[in-house]
Formats: structure tokens, C-alpha cells, sequence
């Protein structure tokens, strides 16, 4: 590391006197991004205030603020550290779901923001670019006049979303996905978040176990945390999550992403599909599969869903709408077991009575009009591409890390040798302005150190020239060349 | 009552060949709307079955599953009753908001189920074909358009909303309410359900006390149950929410509707306003103010909000643009004081990450432009014609309840002598296919008598036919002829 990692902080002056809840959040950034490393020495507050140009009362009071909220811990006529405890132990609520690289870390926004776009290699974005935005707005013109002002009703029996849709996505996903449902078991919520959160409000009672593939998907893990699971961290290979260990209790709730693990990208293995599902069954635990991206998959047809595979109604399937359309309209999708449609509904009721109801009618007719499968083809095909040419160019320029091989999804794992080379190059990319998550980030237990690329929302120029700037930034940082796996 | 209230129930007989979970949701809806009331018997499963021409086993199914979750009970040799209990404390999380005489009580939809539009007199219902579509969608190309793609990523940074449609609000709140903020403390929810609900995830404990308003909105009460709280009813009286009463343990929270109470309509004068501030600056409680149809005031101007007058950083403001704008737009705000923005921020990127932001940018645009005011200005006209007309008819009908004067608001409260007036007056009109619960069923105790009529969505013959349809059933029920209050 040649830079001080303070100066990855840019402190917006014009937001006031007070610098030091800014500075605080950026620090946080930094630790949650792995590169303050827990147990690890903390500049000192003179350094990071000569590097920021801030008085050292900034840096001392950003200091107190992280010291309070556990992340840095004080050890007597030693320094600062990063909180030890940190590596054991995911990050408090606080953590956010992806590590973005811009120096606003906040969630509360700043007063003169623009919406922004992913900056490479951001995950699991799509190109909104390629979305036929035109023919959605007629569609909607055509859903306005369909049903007239009721459209813009409050519809309390609707808890689980507009009838239309549930039924086109029972059709479609019986057909793409084998999925095995009735229209009645389909619930639209505000994205898979509201779906995984709104599991959690009915069958995680807290203190029961939840497994969970290890690194896995943030924005599950903080759900069945705050709802006060005990999480149990199940290692990935090759074949995506391992068996779940003959444990003392068995989990009650098992998380898995089986089409492509996030963040690995490995396909769950068919024998490791009917295993688990017959785990389920035996064990009365609930599965919770997140099929977040299983459209794409490039050469080869997809392994059926896991939901496809259980007798035992065991088996919850969420899904998203944020990877085929795009991630603003926020809807998501979860197909319940018939015990779980009633309490589902009530929860969701509870919550926020319903979702917006025109996009809904809206989409309904996209399904069904056939645009969706004509939009999931063309992009498909376009990220196929650029899949092609982001591995095509990182063998070119020999990028110092392992690619296993992959024929789906919507982002790449960089394997490295080492933690210290992960740090570093996190370090490294988020200098040029990139959004390269540390593996590290998505992980409970320390696991194969590695980048996560994400490679769908972005042209193929920008593909290739972040990747020379990112090889040209690596090149000095590391000795190995890039290899792809088979 | 002279007909069985089963009658009141249709069943769908194409639903299949089980007919009992329907029948147990439509005896569970007349539990829930008063019909069938605490401690009363139920009719014999001989005659519902012979009233609805179903066979008597599945009544007894029925039966059983009401039993099982805790609407019904037998008395040995006595035969079933309702359940005294329910007499005592509120519904189980499965009572709907609001009781629809439609006969669907689910909350689950059914195949072949469109959108419907209120009956008459659905209370806080706006009339939607006021609202200018044509030049909302206009705005929503213009957001297009102004922030292109950009408009459609995923945007991790804006939990709190769009910063545009924050900086409008903020602007109009201050303007309108004299709500003291900035835009960084404003929120755009799910509607004001999601505030409430996150709300309840920020600054209640379980086993706190929440002061609600009695009779008061189903929505608040049913998610501070729902997180844990122990309800403490205030009663109301003609200036609004009466003093919180000198109790061992004062509230955490106080969730109130200062403008106008909802439902009984009453107005928090100044001298309590100020008492209530107080009170909870001294305390340290939380009030949830929640303002939600404060536009709608007629002749006068209307009182500040509470917020306005709290210096103490103690009133959380929430709002909602489902009166103003429509339902199905699912977009609520909520004022924060500044230390809870953070945590707010922080439990919205858990539940569903951020909000749709295409609406959130269109809706920012119809405050800057004007339209919104007008919109408003025009709805608050048409609505006071409304009034006038409901109000006239009532008394021309002798109508037999009492509605005492109000200037403002979506509702009217006719009040009565007795609970049993009360749910025979409810049936009646619930024959009709009207939609008027009683307060009963807004209740945490026993509270004064009557029936809640909204009638801003509907249009002036509307209200005249089925007011005159009402006043014809209601006649031969009641002796008392209708008196307008002052």
C-alpha cells in the first residue's frame, strides 16, 4: 500500500462545520471495505489530519464516534486498532450491502445529488441502457386505460400484489423455472429485500439458526440478523454450498442462492440439490432459494430450481425484478407454500398494505405481451458478449488473479493467493474509482481471498479500458498473472 | 336484526370444492365488523347451513378453524360463542384495516379479481378520477428525460428517498404546516404505513407503552402491537385526544392526529397542543404525529402542527400523499428529528433498500410546478360541496344519529345511543353493500356509539341516493330521527 488509505476520503467542506461525521462514516467505509483490516493499527490522527488538510479535533472526535460504535478499539501506549472482534463477527447493522467506492458512504443522501450510476465493476447491475423504456411506457398508457381510475385505488385485498401479475409470473416461472405453483402462492413485494424481510417477520423466530452460504449475500445476512437469527456460516466449493454439518440442532432456516452462489458464481451440483431438499424435509426446515439472476445463463440451459425438486412444500423461492427490467421500480417476487401465503399476506398488510399498483399492472402486461422474453433475449445475448470480452481481456492482459470458468450470471470471481493481496488490490481499484467488493466483505469466516466483478452493466470499451487501468494498477502490487480456471 | 347474519356472506362456489376456508374468512369479517358480537351466540351450523345451502360439515370446519385461532368458543351444553375475550382487547393481526362489506374479506385476492373502487362511504378515501393523469404522466416524461438512465439503477445511497422530492417536501411541509425542517429529515415511504412501521423498529421497545388515541386508526395500533408495545388508550372528547392520564409509568410514544382525530373527526385545540409538547419534552416520549388529511380543512385555516410547536426535537411528523394525490401510489413521508435519521436510514436499507424512484422524481416535479396546489386547491373545493350535500341530505332524511359540525376532513362520524343501534345499523347498511364501520370497531374499549361515513370520493348523486337508500333501511330499526350537533 504506497498511498495512506485516508486519502481513498474525499470530505465534502461545503456540508457544514462539521467534518467529523463525514470523516467517521468514511473510515467506516474503509473498515467495512477491508482495507483498515481488523487488528490492524489505525493511522494516526496526525497523519490522516495532514492528509486531509482537517484540524486533528476532526480526527480525534471521528475517532471517539467509531471507538463508541466498536468499530476501533484503543490498546494502552499502543495506538488504535481496528476492533478485532470485527473479523469474527459481521459487521453491525450498519454495514452496507454493497461496498461502493464513491466517497458519499451514507444512506441518507446529500442535498444536491444527482441519481448516479454503477461504476465498474459494481455487482449484479444491469444495463439499464438496453431496458425498451418506450414500449413500458406504453404499456402503462395501456394498463391506465384498461382499468380506469381504479388503478389509482387503495385495494386492501391486494396485500400480495395485482392478481394480473401473480398470474403471469406463475406462468412464466413455471415455464422458465419449473417453479411449481399456483397463481394464489405468488406475493409481489418491493424487491427480494421486502420478500427475504418479510420471511424473516413469519417463519425466523429469534435465536433459531439460520445457515447460510459462506461468503453469501449481504442483504440476507443483515435480514435474518436483525431479526435475530443465529447465523451458521456453510462453506462454498466447486459445487456451490457444501452439506450442511451434522450439528447438535439443525438449522431451521437454510439460505442458498443455488442458480449461481453469490458471490462465487458456483452452480449448486443436482445430487447436492436433492440432498438438501431432502434435508429439508426430514428436518423441517424452511429453504429460502434466491434466484436472483438465473436468467442468465449463457450456454448451457439452467438446472431446474430447487422449489422445482421438493414434495415436501419445504422449499420458499424468491426472485427479482431488479436484474431482468431494472433495479428503481423495485419489484421482487416470493412463491410461498400454501401454509405460508395467509401469514405472509397478513405480515405484508401490516406492513405497508400493498405496493404501488400501476408498475404492477404494468408489468403484468410486459409478461404477457411477450416483450419480457424478447428483453431477457437481447440481453442475454448482449451480456454474454461482454462476458466473453471481459474474460478474452483479462487473460490478454494477464490480470493477476484466478477466474474460474463460468457460462452464467452477472459477475465474475477473481480468486487471489492471499488476504493481503485482496486488501491491497480493493485498495488499489478504489483509487481508480472502482466498485471491486473485497470476497472478505461478503464472508463470516475468513474464506478464499478474492475480487467480485461485475461485468453486465457495463459497454464493451469501458470493459476493456477499466480493465488495463485496473491491470496497470495491479501490476506492481502483485508478481502472479491472471489464469482462468477450467 | 331481522335476517341471519350469515346471510350477509356470499361464497364463490367456482373456487373449488372446498368452501369452508371461505366461509370461516366471512364469519371471521363479521366477527371483525361487530356483526357478530364478543360473548354472543353464534347462529347453529344447522342453520347457516341451511341458510347458504352448504352442507353442515363445512360449517363445522368452519367452526373448528375459528375455535383453533381464537374468534369462537363453546360453552359446554351452552353451545359457540364469539369469543368474550375479543370484547376486552384488539382483533388478532389478522383484522383487516378497514371492514369492506365487499364479500372477499381477504387479504389474498382472488383468480379472476379486479380492481375494485370503494363503496360508499369508504371513509379517507380521495375521489382518484380528480387527479390530473394526464399531466402526471406529462412530469414523469420530463423526470425521464431529465435524468435519463440513470433514473432506473439501483441507487444504495437514497434510503431516504430522492433528494429532489425531500427538498420539495420539506419546502412544502415548512410552508403549509410550519413544520420546522430541513430536507435531510425528510423520508419517503411506502405510503405512511411504512413510516409508522419503521418507526416502530427505531424507537419502540418491546413492552413499552403506547398512548393511542381510543377510538383510533387501526393501521398504527395494529403495528405497535405487532413490535411489542402494551397499548395505553386515551379517550377523545370534543377538543380531541383528552390530557394522558397521571400514570405510574408514562408512554415511550404517543401516537395521535392532532388535525383532525381519526375517526371521530375532533380537532386537538391549542391549549392541549401545547400541554401535549410539554408533556412529552418533560417525559421524554416520542409523539408520532400523523397528519393525514390536513389539506382538507374548508372554512378555516388550519391549526399549526404539533411538530410546529415542539422545540424539544420530541414530534415525528408523518404524512402520506394517498388523500391528496391517490392510494395506489404507495407514497407516505415522514419528518425526522435528527437523531433519528440515521436509524431510520439504516432499518429502510434493511426492509427493501429504497423506494421506486421514478415515482419519487415525478411526484418532486408535480410540487415544484404547481400542479400540486392546484390539484389540492381544486379536490378541496369539490370536497366541501361534497360535505355541504352529505350534510344537508342527512338532516333533510332525518337520518337517525347525530353528526356533529365539522369544517374539514375526508369523514363524518354520526354517533348514537347505543351499541346496539350501533351494530344493527352497521348490518343494515352493510346489506346495502355499503362500506360505513363502526366506531366499535376502531376501539380498544368501549367507547361512544356510531358509524363513520366518508364522502369525498364520491359524487354528489352518489351521496344523495345511497343516503336516501340508507335513511329507508335504517327507519324501521331506530326510533330517533337525525339532529345535527354543534
Amino acid at each position: 500500500m504506497s498511498k495512506p488509505p485516508a486519502l481513498l476520503l474525499q470530505l465534502d467542506r461545503k456540508k457544514g462545520p462539521s467534518l467529523h461525521p463525514q470523516l467517521a462514516l468514511g473510515l467506516k467505509g474503509l473498515v467495512q471495505a477491508g482495507v483498515l483490516q481488523p487488528g490492524k493499527l489505525v493511522p494516526s490522527s496526525r497523519e490522516i489530519a495532514r492528509d486531509l488538510q482537517v484540524s486533528r479535533n476532526t480526527v480525534l472526535q471521528a475517532f471517539d464516534r467509531l471507538i463508541g460504535e466498536g468499530y476501533l478499539e484503543t490498546a494502552p501506549r499502543r495506538g488504535l486498532f481496528v476492533n478485532q472482534a470485527l473479523a469474527e463477527k459481521p459487521f453491525p447493522q450498519s454495514s452496507p450491502k454493497v461496498f461502493h467506492a464513491s466517497p458519499d458512504h451514507g444512506l441518507c443522501g446529500s442535498p444536491n445529488q444527482q441519481f448516479g450510476a454503477p461504476s465498474p465493476f459494481c455487482p449484479c447491475q444491469p444495463d439499464v441502457r438496453l431496458f425498451p423504456l418506450k414500449m413500458w411506457n406504453r404499456l402503462r398508457a395501456r394498463s391506465l386505460r384498461k382499468y380506469g381510475p381504479n388503478l389509482l385505488h387503495y385495494q386492501s385485498q391486494l396485500a400480495l400484489g395485482a392478481p394480473a401479475l401473480r398470474r403471469s409470473l406463475a406462468t412464466y416461472l413455471r415455464g422458465s423455472r419449473g417453479v411449481q405453483c399456483d397463481w394464489h402462492q405468488i406475493a409481489i413485494t418491493g424487491g427480494s429485500q421486502e420478500a427475504l424481510y418479510l420471511l424473516a417477520q413469519i417463519i425466523l423466530r429469534p435465536g433459531c439458526r439460520v445457515a447460510m452460504e459462506d461468503p453469501g449475500y449481504l442483504g440476507a445476512r443483515r435480514i435474518w440478523e436483525r431479526a435475530g437469527g443465529r447465523l451458521v456460516p456453510v462453506p462454498i466449493d466447486a459445487e456451490g454450498m457444501r452439506p450442511i454439518a451434522a450439528t447438535a440442532a439443525p438449522p431451521s432456516i437454510i439460505y442458498t442462492t443455488p442458480s449461481r452462489q453469490f458471490p462465487t458464481g458456483a452452480c449448486l451440483s443436482l445430487a447436492r440439490r436433492l440432498a438438501l431438499v431432502e434435508y429439508a424435509a426430514r428436518t423441517r426446515a424452511w429453504i429460502v432459494e434466491d434466484d436472483y439472476d438465473s436468467e442468465y445463463r449463457y450456454s448451457r440451459p439452467p438446472l431446474a430450481s430447487l422449489q422445482s425438486l421438493d414434495s415436501s412444500q419445504r422449499v420458499i423461492y424468491v426472485g427479482s425484478m431488479s436484474k431482468v427490467l431494472f433495479p428503481s421500480l423495485r419489484i421482487g417476487y416470493v412463491v410461498l407454500p400454501n401454509t405460508l401465503v395467509e401469514p405472509f399476506a397478513l405480515a405484508r398488510a401490516a406492513l405497508d398494505d400493498h405496493g404501488p399498483l400501476i408498475d404492477q399492472a404494468t408489468l403484468a402486461e410486459f409478461i404477457d405481451s411477450g416483450v419480457f422474453h424478447t428483453h431477457i433475449r437481447r440481453t442475454r445475448s448482449e451480456y454474454a458478449r461482454r462476458l466473453d470480452v471481459f474474460v478474452a481481456t483479462v487473460a490478454a492482459l494477464k490480470l493477476p488473479m484466478v477466474f474460474p470458468h463460468t457460462d452464467g450470471g452477472m459477475n465474475l470471481t477473481g480468486f487471489l493467493d492471499t488476504a493481503t493481496q485482496e486488501a491491497a488490490y480493493a485498495l488499489a481499484l478504489s483509487r481508480l474509482g472502482m466498485d471491486v467488493p473485497p470476497l472478505s466483505h461478503y464472508s463470516l469466516k475468513r474464506t478464499r481471498p478474492g475480487l467480485v466483478f461485475g461485468f453486465t452493466a457495463f459497454e464493451l470499451d469501458v470493459i476493456r479500458d477499466a480493465l488495463k487501468r485496473a491491470a496497470k494498477a495491479l501490476r506492481p502490487a502483485g508478481g502472479a498473472s491472471a489464469r482462468m480456471g477450467g
